[in-house]
């Protein structure tokens, strides 16, 4: 489907080049005019992007060399020296990391068994910032749910025993909040230790982890993900009479916080420098797989995408910053740091983009700011007819650069083909493989089209 | 996709139905009118088929009690007495467990781990048959090979070392023989042990199992598969010039053969009774998952067929006999046995039907015998355009009916839908979840016709 797909699009570029404008109109009104001046840079950017796999060879020497990321692990940290030294081996401008002290949840031994009516070992991931179980594990009765509601009419039988949360996949809005608030939703009902059905729409007897929530209200329990099909198989046993007993064991510590930093490089702008236009993802990924998929494929996108406007020697007249957060998955420190250590600048940030859904096929951008800026952009995307990322829906950006749109800087996501992203989402199937050399090149494409035209172009980016 | 091909189906029945001859015609040559002189006896068989969800309802009772089912297991011989028990609960006839000595392969305790160039477990499955490694295992470097022909030139480089064949997927046929004769291939070479990259075109980070050969010619080395995932990690690594180290542990041993048994039932033929069609799968499993595709489906679409005939009264004139062969995976017993228990027989087994492949939809059968019997078989293929298995090609069979094909007896095999077979095979993926009720008792409807068609037919199926 992605081949033909791309067929497609190369015949609706050819379309495009032949059909339009032979050179940009200078009586046109200035809101069509981006897309005419731009034209040019944008076919020469599309071009390099598509001209090599460099990107794909980045991302795979970056999680070859140095695997998954997690916060507060050796592995991030080189990862990040090697980063630093390899942007300044780009000529990227002001490289520096930018220290921000991260959480450090480590998640040592853990096992599910399953012991009556049969003894059956549960593949499973510890929750982020779960706590342990005691010391020799937690043997205790399962009760099987549906829901939160389902729980609550169960509220009774809940009391000393696991509740499992076997919640169908209903989006990951809906289904993760299983994985955020289980933990306390058991233990409002007394029980001892909560289990998920891990949140995917597709299991190959995989478990997801990810983050949790305590609240201070209730005793905190140990919470954790089981796969789908053996949430799937305790629901039928218990629908079937049988008494189900686990034994749960975790080892999972939260250690003091570790300083760990914020990738930064820069293209200085020639004219406005203090203007900025931001664009990244996020470095540290769960300490499961590689974290190809979330977020390196996001952070080398972004990273090639100002490479490449260096290397075509296209400094826009405002300053273009790659930034690679830290600690996305378990905290969002990062984005937050970043928020803080850049306060003064908030007003001359332009645009802030993010890639954290994967770099697979792009589709377009979710844009959330002015309706002036929107058609803005919109018009500018129409120079992606060639990459087909020519939508720009309303609404959308990313969770690290969430804090700096909180505070008004408009803010973009890239949006890509979503069909696989929750099979592989915080597994150990998240790896290099998934991902396809092309469509990551194309996703560079895009981030470096949009934002070389926001940074350069006359019109300021307008606000409300 | 499944569901848009049943209602093009449903579509396709009616239009048969409305269009085709309103009575059988007794004028018709006698080819044609085994069609004729069947339609009502088989839209009777397809609508009792497709009227529950049986079929699939046994099938999960089957694998969530007892798990899979590997050859020497208590699980398999537990899961017997109960198929035994509810055969006959059926109201089926002759009941039995026919006797067969199966090898046990147990696998024990098994790791591997990459020690340099840093650190990572290596998820993997030893292969059945293999040997152990020394107390405290085995730690070399790797030698990473695409192929046999790639081995051969660097044979020298092998000698002392782990080899790792990163067979790229090129089918199973092709691709398992690294399985197979891996082990023996690298020993050839002086290699201490061998990895495969699990023979599957998809991988979620899974280690597939399966069964391997040693030969009498060489030392015999342990064998085991590692994920398609860290297959190509381990390769790219080397292409990047770093030095490979493994460490290997396998406790794997062969014990004494045990005693399993073949499941046998029957509806006895009322004119014919010694003239035999019989059909099955087989019961044993691999040591992973739940054998729920491989083969518990095809077990119990075979069981459910003849118990549907049971059930609808339709006692053809031969036997129809369903047969649940053990040690199909690693040694082929069952189906060694029934030929050696059953040679005084075999003339008059008039077809053997089975189904190995999964109970995906089904899109045909293949069959292997003589040009008058395929002919007759694809006229009674024609009664199953309501169900879509219209398709009969030449060649297939299966591999417990292998034995008795090789002396002349008619074989046939039910295909179906393969295009996630080879995802689950031999995993802790093969899960109930992966089939669907509908396509199951699609599969349960064939079968049921085929077999009921040929066992009460005039025409004795003819061989060369």
């Amino acid at each position: 489907m992605a081949r033909q797909s791309h067929r497609f699009l190369a015949t609706a570029a050819l379309v495009y080049l032949t059909s339009g404008p032979a050179a940009p109109s200078l009586s046109a009104q200035p809101v069509e005019s981006i897309a005419g001046r731009y034209r040019a840079a944008a076919d020469r950017i599309i071009a390099a992007a598509l001209g090599d796999s460099s990107a794909y060879e980045r991302l795979t020497q970056l999680v070859d060399q140095f695997g998954h990321r997690f916060s507060g692990s050796e592995n991030l940290e080189l990862a990040l020296d090697w980063i630093l030294a390899e942007m300044e081996r780009d000529g990227l401008e002001n490289v520096r990391g930018e220290p921000v002290m991260v959480p450090r949840w480590v998640r040592g031994a853990e096992s599910v068994e399953l012991l009556e009516p049969r003894h059956k070992n549960l593949p499973m991931l510890g929750l982020g910032g779960s706590i342990a179980t005691p010391h020799g594990g937690i043997t205790a009765e399962l009760l099987v749910v549906e829901s939160f509601a389902e729980l609550t009419e169960r509220a009774a039988e809940a009391r000393g025993r696991i509740v499992l949360f076997n919640a169908p996949w209903d989006g990951y809005g809906p289904t993760v909040q299983y994985r955020g608030r289980g933990a306390i939703a058991a233990a409002q009902v007394g029980a001892v230790a909560s289990l998920i059905r891990s949140v995917t729409p597709f299991s190959m007897n995989t478990p997801h982890t990810g983050a949790m929530s305590y609240s201070d209200e209730v005793e905190r329990i140990p919470h954790a993900a089981i796969t789908a099909e053996d949430a799937a198989l305790l629901m039928r046993l218990q629908q079937a009479g049988e008494r189900l007993v686990v034994h749960l064991e975790m080892e999972a510590q939260t250690l003091p916080d570790v300083e760990s930093r914020n990738a930064v490089a820069e293209i200085v702008g020639s004219e406005r420098p203090d203007e900025i236009v931001v664009l990244g993802g996020h470095i540290d990924s769960w300490d499961v797989g590689q974290g190809a998929m979330d977020d390196g494929g996001g952070c080398v996108a972004a990273w090639e995408a100002v490479k490449l406007l260096k290397r075509l020697n296209l400094r826009p007249r405002r300053t273009v910053r790659v930034v690679l957060w830290t600690n996305e998955e378990n905290g969002l420190r990062g984005g937050t740091a970043y928020r803080d250590a850049h306060r003064d600048e908030l007003d001359n940030h332009i645009l802030a983009i993010e890639s954290d859904a994967g770099v697979f096929e792009p589709t377009g951008f979710g844009f959330s700011g002015s309706e002036a800026a929107l058609e803005m952009v919109r018009e500018i995307a129409t120079l992606l007819v060639p990459v087909g990322t020519v939508t720009v829906s309303r609404g959308g950006g990313g969770a690290d650069i969430g804090p700096i749109m909180r505070e008004d800087v408009p803010g973009m996501g890239l949006q890509v083909d979503g069909t696989c992203y929750f099979w592989y989402h915080h597994t150990e199937a998240d790896t290099i493989d998934k991902l396809d050399p092309r469509e990551m090149a194309l996703c560079v494409a895009a981030m470096a089209v949009m934002s070389y035209v926001v940074a350069d172009m006359d019109e300021r980016l307008p606000r409300d």
